[in-house]
């Protein structure tokens, strides 16, 4: 098969692969028609983590079932599903209070995987031809019979969609309530747009790019340009002084300041002080253990300079980590099914396998216009 | 009437003021008969705080209502009350929620006010022999008839009882987990003591006061001296290596290392690391905005280097902040009432308010023995 | 002032009445501006209750601060304020949980007090020139500066909008999920409503008026008319044959069958047929304790035949009884005034005080057309 | 295989069955060590139910597992396993939000299945030597090392003590609130029981069997004897006139009115009056759609006299079904391995598997003495 393979820091290449097949019983294999690119993608691109060379990537995926492990009994052969980007067994102490994001089982010694990801288990990635998918009666979310005419939409449920509607549950975003985000990429617009739709007043997203912000703009939101002055005194601006009832953080740990430097603080900061007192902040923008990459002393350790005594007066609540998916894609998948939404507003391109490292290329450069690939394998 | 009042840094005395009197229709006056001194006093003797000179301090507070306001309906001449340390309206958009720590009308331009305390509100202290408490029908906890007997355990419930208990509210505490604990303090075995009153199958305490770890033993929880080994590794042996599902905070800012070094962050960091992945995490312990006479360059400015990395892999919650008081003083009593908690067993000193100079330098120094100081104004 | 007075069955009439006044010092005079008349205002027009004659209805009231008690610290003269229909005092400890539909304090004996009802306390309506408001920091919403031009909108957040929002509250809708309401009514229009605004995937309303039906869909509901086939057939043909997530109940005891017979069961029971097993159901459609003058011989005691086997075994649950208007208003208030939130759009008629006995006649009989009266006393 | 087979009414026996084997890769089979004979097995012993005649019952089992399927990953064979009474995938709608008790893939069609259960799917009973289990992986709990001590306790996880503290979930429980349990049959007694663990201020049970009673009281909960009085006053005086805080039925559909008739709404009722304006009610004892072989029309029907109209009024809260097992076992195991839970104190009988029938005979007639019967099938 074809498949997306990484060779080394911002070097990936289209090779052929030995085919994905069942490897035990509970597996199920994909034929890929659908699969994007993620930011999170950049991070090994750019040669940030310990992946390893040769591994595919990619952990956003939608195909056709074209073969079926003896165990499985839900899952069926033609079966359309869209798969979360976490492996999860389904039965450790975690997958089971639905915390699929942090399995026991599928990464042995940590919690959570991933496919074609740095750390998080063997599993190969998506951006392929073919998939295979343990404990497949778990983590496929097989779609309705007409799904074929909104794959694009559906796609976006193994990870971006999904991972935006965590940031505004980590968050605790109630109907009716003021919502800051930071960060107008993929999982930033996705935030604003899960807000929107649990019926929030007021969404607020900051970001510099202008046709990020146009796209917040797009779907009810406001923008909030940073290189126009000071972010947290727009929010206070707009929430009567006291800031949003919730705030987002979808940048992570390789977040920059005007002059271009990473400051790995500086949104969760920003955050702190554009929530009101007995707000609630979620978390989503990766942040990592250690980065000894990092020019500042305190990121190499994966530490931050937080105002951690602001953060405590004002009462406020963190929450973090890697979204769910199982939490949420049954339920977003149903609004795509009722037309209520329709999360492909963020795709930009729309490109062959063939093409992917192209698009690799001007992703990481963050060029104009490339907000969100999908990719067709089968194309 | 006699008061403990503030000089300056380490100097209180009980000097003559002016009585406490109804000022607006919804307050009533207090004659005080029980009133703790709490670590967080400390904060203000020792100079770490900008609090007026000449001001009263004391926000645990017991006592018998012997003058009432002409728009109090519940409250009665005669009753026995129990004053939450926060001062709240009951009306305002946190209150109405429940958030009685952060009321926005009784201390403007801020969120949270109290009695007798820096930057929380005008409002004189209850080490006197008179209180004025506003909003007296919303503030004032009534006591059942019988509870002369147990004024001990009932004045516990102004602060000590209700913080411990919200560390294991914000932890997310529930029947079954296990619990850690940081500081052996009266804060900190108030929390396991909660812990232990919801079901919570193992709860640790690390701290390295041997008094103190011994009244951790005598209610049931682990005692874990961190003098003798590094805390976490004992906490993650009794957890089956991947830590305990929820970490209370019992320390503050002023948490010290072996050297006796003040070193904000290490509590909090030592809580991120014993603390499974997806835990929660509960902070009580004060941390403050700025504070200028710390040695740490980031500590003078509220800033701590949290290891936000690993809190963020492990998909952790971290809530803050100070008690509301109200939301659990009403069940705490029942408890007590019901002899099914007793929360006297700190009490260590039952001195009267002219001791209680004495009892500042003391608790100040963290003599051996002096865990927790009640006074009684009236004897 | 001029008011509205309950003379007796079907008899009211606009007269001359003592002008409302400050009693007590937290209470607060309103000029009325706006009232509606409420579905429940016919329980006692038509005699159903015990209602004393003599007295003022209405309980949906908006009107200018015009007078203030001395123990008022927020409210203002001038003040535009929309009042919840529920009288709360603020600190006992249902409003302190944030139950104010359930005040112990303002109905003594009881739980629960109102304006102008039967049963809920001695407070006077505000279907009149004047009202007395008591506990007025506590129970006035202030609305925003711009309020003026849409008052029809904010006029609603005094029952009907908070009542359809409580329904689904109570029901547990969450994004994503399907809901069936039982009702087109005001309430049912709202809880639609509701259900749409916090991102339902699909509303499914039942009920057999067209013109209310016909109103559901505006809104993007699915209208399901009962007189055309089995509603819970037609539920459970657009919900897999499972039934819906969410159910609920705006309707009341005074359901009828098709014949016209007074039934009170049964949208109870088809609510317990129409949702899934593990699904909640809101009843907030009036049920009332014992109903002497009712046909079935358990309705006479208050009692139902409710189909509790099938419900015990689909694992439901069920929440009932009047909304909390003051654990939403705020958050409504907040949709409203971003434009967010339009819920006027029920409004049919909009009169003078003085037409207000003709408008009861009309919607007593439940003409068509006569969804939801606005009455403007001061024009 | 040894088993106890259900032959018709009143008649079961022990028999030579078929051994139980893997019928699927994601199966385990147990050598059954303990099971105990739960209150609904008599449901089926007494001819209420329409269960096949030649079907091994008993669902509360506890085994080694002596064989594995191909597909099973973490259950390993010489693990010492508990089997919760539903049977369930882990995988559908329902299972994956933590509600196994209504599994949608076991019994399709249906909505939850059991073993060795009428209407709950084809899967054969634990009273027996072996016993097969489906999804092994998901369904078994798996020991610590140092059970064999405390089996007694642990087998009580299958079903009576995650019932009894569903009831508590249900019912909303929290710590210091007060909790009145109708039934002192062993369900009622695990209900009191994980109230008190929880905290609860004051636990009341109802019953009229002394034995029971003073089990109840063994644990400090307060006895009410309704042959002596009414219970519904009882409780009242206790809960200073206004009811418990929260309420548990813990009987279902055939309690019996003092002449000794079944009247299924009595214990529905009684909570309704004995639980306070906003209280929550959690009924775990089971109600069932249809009772053809009841004296009373409405009960025929699965129908009750319930009165809603002051449920309604009283704005209370009802939860009811099945125990979700899976939900609660970890942790009630966790709370037995540390000492803090001993559920075995319910036994009354400990017997052969050959002595089951004579067990069954006087468990049904409610012998006195015979509260809980455990088996020993390999003894």
């Amino acid at each position: 098969m074809r498949a997306l393979v990484y060779n080394g820091p911002r070097d990936v290449s289209i090779r052929d692969m030995q085919d994905a097949k069942i490897e035990r019983p509970h597996d199920v294999v994909l034929k890929i028609i659908m699969t994007n690119i993620c930011g999170s993608d950049l991070h090994m691109y750019e040669g940030r983590t310990d992946m390893e060379t040769g591994r595919i990537l990619g952990h956003e995926s939608l195909g056709e079932v074209i073969e079926v492990g003896d165990a499985v009994d839900r899952v069926k052969m033609g079966d359309l599903v869209c798969v979360p980007f976490n492996v999860a067994c389904g039965f450790c102490e975690n997958c089971e209070r639905g915390l699929t994001g942090f399995c026991l089982t599928c990464n042995p010694g940590s919690a959570g995987a991933a496919y074609g990801f740095a750390g998080m288990g063997p599993y190969s990635g998506g951006q392929a031809e073919l998939l295979r998918v343990p404990y497949a009666d778990f983590n496929c979310l097989v779609l309705p019979k007409d799904a074929r005419e909104k794959l694009r939409d559906y796609v976006m449920l193994s990870d971006i969609f999904p991972t935006g509607w965590h940031s505004t549950e980590l968050a605790g975003v109630k109907s009716g309530e003021s919502v800051v985000v930071y960060g107008a990429g993929p999982v930033g617009l996705m935030a604003a747009y899960s807000a929107l739709i649990k019926g929030a007043s007021k969404v607020m997203v900051v970001d510099n790019h202008p046709d990020r912000l146009k796209l917040a703009e797009s779907i009810g939101a406001i923008a909030i340009d940073n290189s126009r002055g000071d972010a947290v005194e727009q929010v206070l601006d707009m929430t009567e002084g006291v800031g949003a009832h919730r705030g987002c953080e979808c940048v992570g740990y390789q977040c920059h300041d005007h002059y271009g430097h990473e400051c790995n603080h500086l949104t969760m900061n920003h955050l702190v002080a554009s929530v009101r007192p007995t707000g609630g902040i979620g978390c989503v923008g990766v942040f990592v253990p250690k980065d000894p990459k990092a020019e500042d002393e305190l990121a190499k350790m994966g530490k931050m300079a937080f105002d951690f005594g602001t953060f405590w007066f004002k009462g406020q609540t963190l929450k973090t980590g890697q979204a769910n998916v199982k939490a949420y894609n049954r339920y977003l998948a149903r609004l795509i099914e009722a037309g209520r939404a329709k999360p492909s507003f963020i795709v930009s391109q729309e490109l062959s396998l063939e093409e992917a490292p192209k698009a690799y290329e001007h992703f990481d450069k963050r060029d104009a216009g490339w907000t969100k690939v999908l990719l067709r394998p089968g194309v």
